[in-house]
C-alpha cells in the first residue's frame, strides 16, 4: 500500500519533495498540495500523476485520501498545519523550523503528547547522512571514550543577497550544527556565546563569520563556525575530541584529480550536493514510520529545544554576552 | 503507472534486487518469479506483495502481467530466458555475464539486433557507482588529456573455500575490470596477458593474485591487479594516467577516527557495501527505460566483448602467453 | 668558521641541541655548557668535543671561545642570561618563555633596543615547519583572500602526572598556538577568553580540554582547543578561513596501511617526532644568523606579547571573563 | 674531525652534492674537485671555502687531504673513477649507475671484494625517503604478511627535449623503480617484460609511458608505470600488495587548500622537491660511515643487479618479448 501524502508549501523545498516522493521513493504518493499561492500549488500538482489541489491546510489535512502532511510552507504557517494534523491522528513531516517561536513550539508538543503517540518528524536531515550517522556510531560505540568537545564548522558559498540576515546565520543556519551538536553529545545546551569575526567584505553587509561556543548541561563543549559567504563551495566539517581519540568527518572526495601540479578533488557547491542522500533518507524514513502511523527522527521536542537555543544564541550574538538556555521539563513520549 | 518486473533466479542476488524493487524503488513491482528450486522462488515471492510463482522462465515471460524481466539465474542458463523475452518484446536486465560462451553472445546479439531496438541491459553495475561516474566524467572532460592508461585494482576480502576457482578470478571477478576499462577508454580490448603472482598462502590453493596487461585497439594499456584473498577487505581502485594528468578514485572515507597512535578510516566488507548505491542507480535506470519500452546502460555488445576478453584472459592466464581478442563487427544498433 | 656556542642549560632540551648542533648542523659546535647541576653538565659535555664546562652562564658568556649562546635553562633564569649576552653583543637563542613576567621580558626588549640591532631569536619553532609555513606562505599569498578566522587544535597523549598543572596548559602548551596565531594573522590579541571542557577524567585532575577564543586587534577571531590527556597521539591542526576559501595543515600520513577492514596512517606520539625536522631548522636558521652577528626569526617582541597573552588567557581561564590583552608600543626595531 | 671529501664531476648533481656537504650537513668538507671541464671545476671549487682543483680523478684520489671521494661524473667514467679509489681504500659514493655495463660493474665487485671490505655506496636515494622507509619497515614487521605485489608509479612532468631518450626511460627512470622493488620484496629480479602505451603526443616522440611486468626469484611480482611527460609534475607512488594487507606511499600534502569549488594540495614540481630530504639523509649516512672507512646503503650488488635488469628491461623493450635476468652468483660480502 502506498503512503498517501498532501504536500502544504509548494515553494522549492516542497517541489524538490514532491519530486523526491514520486521519482525517488517506494511506497508512496503525492495526493494533495496546496500553497498560499494557487497557481504555484497547481504547478506542483502537475509534477506527479494524482494531486488534488486545495485551497487551504485545513481541508487538505481532512482529505479521506491523505494519510500523512508534509509541512513545507514558511516558519510562521507550521503550528496552524500541525495542530490540525495532530488532532486528525496524521502523521507529520515539518521541515524546520518546527515553529518560529518556543510558544507556539510548547503548544506542539502539548498537542502531540494528548496524542500519546509520536506524530512528528521534524526536518534536520543531517542525523541521515552516512557520514554523520558513522560518527554518531562512533561515539556511541565508546571507542573513542567519553566526548567532550565537538567542533562543527558550516560554510557556504554565498547566501541570497538582500534576503539574508545577520541573525539567519543563527535561526536559518546554525540550527542544523545546534541539532548535530545536541543529538551527537546526547546533551542539552545551557549556555551559549556568540563572537563575531572581523565581516567577510566579499558578502553582503552581513555579520559573518560569526563563532559560537556552546557549554552543554553535562560540560562538553559543542564549539560553531559559521560562515556564509565563503565563496569556494558548501563545507560542513565535524570533529568530536574525547576522551581516548577523535573522530571526523572526512573530506568528501569520489575522485582525485592531478593536473597543473596540484592534486584536486570537488567541494559540493550547495547543500543540495551534499545532502541529497541524507534528504532522500530522511523521508524514507518518514514514509515507512508514517506508513505504520508514527514518527521517529527528529522529534518536536528536538525542534522546541533546538528553536531555545536558536534564540539564546541570536541574544547573544545581539548582546555579545553569554545567554543561558532554559528548557521546560522534557516530557515522557520523548525519552529521557 | 508501475512497471511490473518477472524475476528469473531468486539466489541471493536475485532475492536482493526483489528487495530493491519493493522496498528502494519507485514506480515499479515484483509480479512474477521462478527458480530451479520451486521453494526458493516461493520464499522470495513472500519478500513482496504481489508476486505469483512460475515453474519455468516461459510462461513468466509471457504473463500478460510481466512488462519487464530481469534474469538473476546462473549463467548458463541466460540465453534461453533472453531469447523468448526478446521475442516476446519484452525488456530484459541480464546478470552478468550475459552468456557463458561467445556464440550465445552473439545468437542474443543478433536476435535483439532483428528487434531493431535495445532491449537489453547487463549488469555492470560499476558505470552506476558516482566515482566512477566522476572518473568517466573527468576523462571525457578533456581536462587531463588523452587517457593512455588505466590502472585497476579488485581486491576481495576472501572467497568461497572449495567453490571459487582461479578460472573464476577471471571471469567472475575481472570481468567488472574489463568493463571499466573498455568503457574509461572508450576502445576495445586487442591482446590481453596475464601474470600470476607468487600464491597468497592464506587463501586457498588458488592462482591469486593475478596481474593482467590488456592493450587496447588504440594502444592505450589497461593493467588489472586481481586479490581474492587479501583479508582486510573490499578494495577497488583506479586510475588513469593521462596526457597532462591523472585522475583516481578517492579513498572512501565518510569518517576519519583517531586512536591509539593511529587515524583510521574503514575499509568496505565486501561489495554489497561497496557497491550498493550503485546497485540501486542501476536499476533504477532500468526500471526508468524499461517502462517506456527499451534499454540504456551495458548493452548486449559489452556483454559480448567482455566475455570475448575474459575468455582470451583465460587463456592467456592457462597459457602464459599473450591472447588476442577478436570481435565480430558491432552492429549499428550499439553505436560506433 | 665554525659558529662557537656555549650552551646555558643541559636537561632534555638542551642536551637535544648539544646533539642538534655536534650532530645535524655544519658550521657549528658547543665550545661551552654549564647547567645548576654540575654533574648533569659534565655529563653533557662529553656528547660533543670540544666542550669545556664552566660553574655559571657568566663566565661562559664572557668566555672568548663563545661566539653565541643558546639558552634552554628553566624560564625564571632566562633573564639573568640574557642580559649579560647583550651586553657583550653576542648572539642568544632562548627557548621560550623569553621570560616568566611581562616586566621581565620588557627589560629585555629595552636591552636588546639598546643594542641597536636584533640579536635574540626566541624558540617558537612552529613557524620553521614546512606545512605551517607552507599555510603561511598561502595566506600571505591572497589566494584565499582576507584570514578571517584561524582555528588551531593542540593535543598531548599525556602531560606529566603530578607535574603538570592546569595553568601550564595556557602557559607552556598553549603559547605555540598563540604565537602562530599572531604570526599567521599578523596580528596581536586584543582579548581572549576561555572556557573549560567537562575534564578528561581518564587524565589527571586538570581543566581539560580547555578552549580559547582570542579576537584579534583586526577584528579577525583566534580559536584553540588544547587538550593534553587525549591518549592516541599528539596531534596539531590548524585551519586558516578567509574571505574567499580556506586552508588547513594537512594529515601528516608518509604511508597509507590496510589491514583489518581498516586504512590507517601513523599520528606522531609526541612533539619530537612532529617537529624534528622545524627544531633543525630553526637552529640552522640561527646558527646562519648568528654567523653573522645577529638574529632573525620569533623575536623578544614575540616572546613578550606571547607572554602577555598567555597571562590574559590564565586570568580568563581562572575567573571565566573575557580579559584584554594590554601591550606596551612596539618598538621600531621589531618592524611595524 | 672532518670527513675530507673530493668530488669527481661538478656538473648539476655533483655541485648540488658540494652545496649539501657545505651547508647542510655536519663533520665533512670537500677539500678538492675535478671536472672533464676545467672552468667548471674551478665555478665548483669557488662554492666551498677549501676546496683544490684538480686535473684528473687520478691525483685527486690520491691526494693526502682526501679522506673519501663523491663521483657524479658521467656513467662511463664510473669505473675508471672507483678502481683506483678502492685501490686506495678510500670509501666511496657513486651516482647512478655504478657503471654504464655489467662487465664494468662486475669489475669493480670484483675489486670490492678483493679489498675484504665494504667500501661503496651507490647513489639509490630513495632508500633513505621517510615514506619509502616506512613502507619497509610495515612490510619486514609481516605487519601485512609475505608482500606479493609491487606496483610502482614513476611520473616525471618532462624531460630534456632532444636529451632524453626512449631507452633512457629504463636506464635513467625505472632504474630507481628497479632498486625499489628489489629493495621491498627483498628479492631478485628473474624475468622482465615491457609494453609500450600509446605515445603521449604532448611530450616529444618517444615510447612514453611503458609499463614493465618483473617476475622476482620468489615468485612476487613487481609492475612499473613510467610517464615522463606527464605535464602535472612529478608524482612517485607505490604500493605493496601483500597477503593480509596492503600499504602505499600517501599523498605528500602539507597543506590543503579550498577555493573555487575544490579543496587542492601541491604536487612535487620535479626530483629535487621530492627527495631533498632523502638526498641529505643518504650522503649524510655516507659521511658516518666512510669517516669510518667503510660503507653501507645502497651496495655495488645493488649497483650490478639493477644494471642487469635494466639491461633486460631495455631488451624486452625493444622486443617486446620477455626478457630472463641471469646474474652471477652473490659474493658473501654483499649477503645473503
Amino acid at each position: 500500500m502506498s503512503l498517501r501524502i498532501g504536500v502544504i508549501g509548494t515553494g522549492m523545498i516542497g517541489q524538490d519533495h514532491i519530486r523526491r516522493i514520486t521519482h525517488v521513493l517506494p511506497n508512496c504518493e503525492v495526493t494533495a498540495v496546496t500553497d498560499v499561492d494557487r497557481a504555484r500549488a497547481e504547478s506542483a500538482a502537475a509534477m506527479t500523476p494524482n494531486a488534488a489541489v486545495y485551497d487551504a491546510a485545513a481541508p487538505l489535512i481532512a482529505a479521506d485520501n491523505v494519510d500523512a502532511v508534509l509541512i513545507a510552507s514558511w516558519g510562521p504557517a507550521h503550528e496552524e498545519a500541525i495542530l490540525p494534523a495532530l488532532d486528525a491522528g496524521k502523521p507529520i513531516f515539518c521541515e524546520k523550523p518546527l515553529a518560529t517561536t518556543q510558544d507556539a513550539c510548547l503548544r506542539i508538543i502539548d498537542a502531540e503528547v494528548a496524542t500519546g503517540r509520536r506524530l512528528i518528524q521534524v526536518g534536520f536531515m543531517r542525523r541521515y547522512d552516512a557520514a554523520y550517522k558513522a560518527l554518531k556510531a562512533t561515539v556511541d560505540s565508546g571507542e573513542i571514550g567519553a566526548p567532550l568537545l565537538f567542533h562543527s564548522v558550516h560554510r557556504n558559498a554565498s547566501v541570497p543577497k538582500g534576503l539574508y540576515t545577520s541573525d539567519m546565520a543563527v535561526s536559518d543556519t546554525m540550527v542544523h550544527d545546534i541539532d548535530v551538536s545536541r543529538w551527537l553529545l546526547d546533551d542539552e545546551v545551557a549556555r551559549v556565546r556568540v563572537t563575531a569575526a572581523k565581516p567577510n567584505s566579499l558578502g553582503e553587509d552581513l555579520r559573518d563569520p560569526i563563532f559560537a561556543v556552546m557549554e552543554m548541561r553535562g560540560g562538553a563543549l559543542a564549539t560553531v563556525e559559521v560562515s556564509v559567504n565563503i565563496g569556494y563551495g558548501y563545507d560542513i566539517r565535524g570533529e568530536i575530541s574525547a576522551e581516548k581519540g577523535a573522530a571526523s568527518l572526512g573530506e568528501s572526495n569520489p575522485i582525485l584529480v592531478k593536473t597543473s601540479e596540484k592534486f584536486s578533488g570537488r567541494v559540493p557547491a550547495d547543500w543540495r550536493e551534499r545532502f541529497i542522500a541524507a534528504y532522500d533518507a530522511e523521508i524514507a524514513e518518514w514514509v515507512i514510520a508514517a506508513s505504520k502511523g508514527g514518527a521517529t527522527g527528529p522529534s518536536a521536542w528536538d525542534g522546541y529545544a533546538i528553536t531555545a537555543v536558536s534564540d539564546a544564541a541570536l541574544k547573544a550574538a545581539n548582546t555579545g554576552e553569554a545567554a543561558d538556555v532554559t528548557l521546560v521539563d522534557r516530557p515522557a513520549l520523548y525519552g529521557n
